[in-house]
């Protein structure tokens, strides 16, 4: 076994702890004599299961009573769209505040559900920003308002919660949640894509205010239907029971090591020692994003010379540092650090970067 | 480690190779350093692995070229839904062939999106049997005919492909597909959940004739759209790359162990052995289910007296016989046979039926 330091920007890293305990019971879950992917979601000790992951992530996140916690399938593109099937009655609009890739798409697919207005948008300054709040032209009639909590490619971060008065807050936290403590409260409804902070690809988390579940929203099928899901605790149709249990060992390990309070700091250590390399390298590396909102998740930035990419993807990868290669919407390095990479691969990071730049300056 | 015969419904039981694999690789994928749940589905090692993995399918299935295949998420019940959204414009009706509980749950969930026509149903027979085939009322019009293959709860299957003329035949082939040769351009369209003969829980693989991609379906977001994810190779978005993975897994291990045609015929072997102890029983144990639609892949059966169902669950389980209860809307016991249930499974199933009949009879 020789695992390598790993920066990809989802499906990412997921703790150790996590799949050596998955990988010791993948074919004997829990004294069943089978697999967790070979029992039945309505069997006694996969219920028994899914109830303690719910209650282990109530706990975390502090998640009220008026809250539900869904387990869903689609990734959140799929669900770009059904917030708006689910939270917007034909005619109604929502206000998307667009500050990089995803919350762009998140306004794109909900547009043949919903009018959709871009109350915000910092496209302008290609995303090197976030919108000045003071310029936010919000509709108090809005269905709802949606914000991307974390930029993935762009590398901005929301880091307080946005006044939106008491239209709900809609938040896509794919790549975000769980990387500190978060005000549920404030929001109406959040969600996240599993594989970046929570297991596996295919699973989505939904965190949603229950007065908003009854809201009538479009005529669709009952598989769209988030009161169905509610209702039926994730289990309208067979969910994925992997991801689900996946999530769990996460959730787990998340309380062994601190929980959110200790993820947030050790997450913010990580960050500074990166930017902190970046802004320290003379102009070597550049992170182009205004300080006050840089991501502490996903960290782009670009060496002085692009000639040099090849070389530094190649020797990083040498290294033992894996998937730093930057989007090719903006080229050049990225590095994500979600919850699962530790300290010690960011320290491992940066004294390669410090040996590049000392090799190639 | 004690591995006990599992006859789950879904999810069921996976072959042991394909498990014994997985843990073996969970933590270092292919040389990569990290696990393939951690692996961006972008990069090349997944997507040379996504590409065998469709080659092998294609291999097993003789799928011909003017079929796509996709590797989509939401399980079998959110196609019910997603289907008519792509194959039926506004104001189209679909022909739907209502042969027990999903084929029904099909019909009810595509009413949003399709005028549904129930062209025949036996419902009436409460699904004992098929309804005869020349009281079919097809329209030449409607969008497509929708069938489920084979029906989990009730225990019928269709043991040829009926003929619909030349509107396009869509089939719900998640609880026995790959359990022998299909012809698959008698079909317009093959889906089918994964977590019975395929892999874990929250993947469905779809078979599409490409001609239907070409249809216009209704106003919908991209993601909805199978055409979109026929493009983007079923990366429109971050896929379920666990679940493709063990699919890819199970394919291998189909290949190796002789195809489907070796498939069809163990899967023969084991209905017969077990239906042959039921019909033998004199009485003591029952399926209703008219002889030549009987189902190879869940065989559901009672005993003369309900009163000895709970001795008869508690018993099995003891003798290491798993998930052997019946669908709460039959009762009674069903014993699933997927392709990775074993003959040996069959054989200690019907030695204990043997065993408890002469106990209790």
């Amino acid at each position: 076994m020789s695992r390598l330091w790993n920066f990809s920007a989802g499906p990412a890293a997921l703790p150790l702890p996590v799949l050596e305990r998955a990988q010791r019971e993948l074919l004997d879950w829990n004294g069943s004599g089978a697999s967790v992917m070979e029992q039945s979601h309505r069997g006694k000790r996969f219920i028994a299961m899914a109830e303690q992951v719910e209650a282990d992530l109530r706990e975390l996140m502090g998640i009220p009573a008026d809250y539900a916690v869904l387990f869903e399938q689609g990734g959140a593109t799929q669900h770009f769209a059904q917030i708006p099937m689910n939270l917007a009655a034909e005619g109604d609009s929502a206000d998307y505040i667009v500050t990089g890739h995803w919350s762009e798409k998140a306004a794109n697919e909900a547009a043949p559900y919903v009018r959709v207005n871009v109350a915000a948008s910092s496209k302008a300054y290609d995303y090197l920003r976030m919108p000045a709040r003071d310029s936010w032209q919000l509709d108090p009639t809005a269905a709802y308002v949606h914000i991307a909590t974390n930029e993935t490619i762009h590398g901005v971060e929301f880091h307080d919660v946005p006044d939106v008065g008491d239209v709900p807050l809609v938040a896509d936290m794919s790549s975000d949640i769980l990387s500190g403590p978060v005000e549920v409260s404030r929001y109406g409804l959040i969600y996240a894509g599993a594989q970046k902070n929570i297991g596996p690809s295919g699973l989505v988390l939904m965190i949603v205010r229950r007065d908003l579940l009854a809201r009538p929203g479009r005529k669709m099928a009952k598989i769209f239907r988030y009161a169905e899901h509610a209702t039926h605790d994730s289990m309208l149709n067979t969910p994925n029971t992997w991801g689900w249990y996946l999530a769990g060992l996460t959730f787990q390990w998340l309380k062994d090591n601190g929980g959110l309070g200790a993820m947030a700091e050790r997450n913010r250590q990580k960050a500074e020692l990166l930017y902190a390399t970046i802004d320290g390298s003379g102009g070597f590396y550049r992170n182009p994003i205004d300080v006050p909102v840089r991501s502490r998740m996903n960290v782009p930035f670009t060496l002085h010379d692009s000639a040099l990419d090849a070389a530094f993807l190649q020797e990083s990868e040498a290294a033992g540092l894996l998937a730093l290669k930057g989007h090719k919407a903006l080229g050049g390095m990225r590095a994500s650090l979600y919850n699962a990479v530790p300290v010690e691969a960011v320290q491992a990071l940066v004294a390669f970067m410090h040996d590049f730049s000392r090799r190639h300056g």
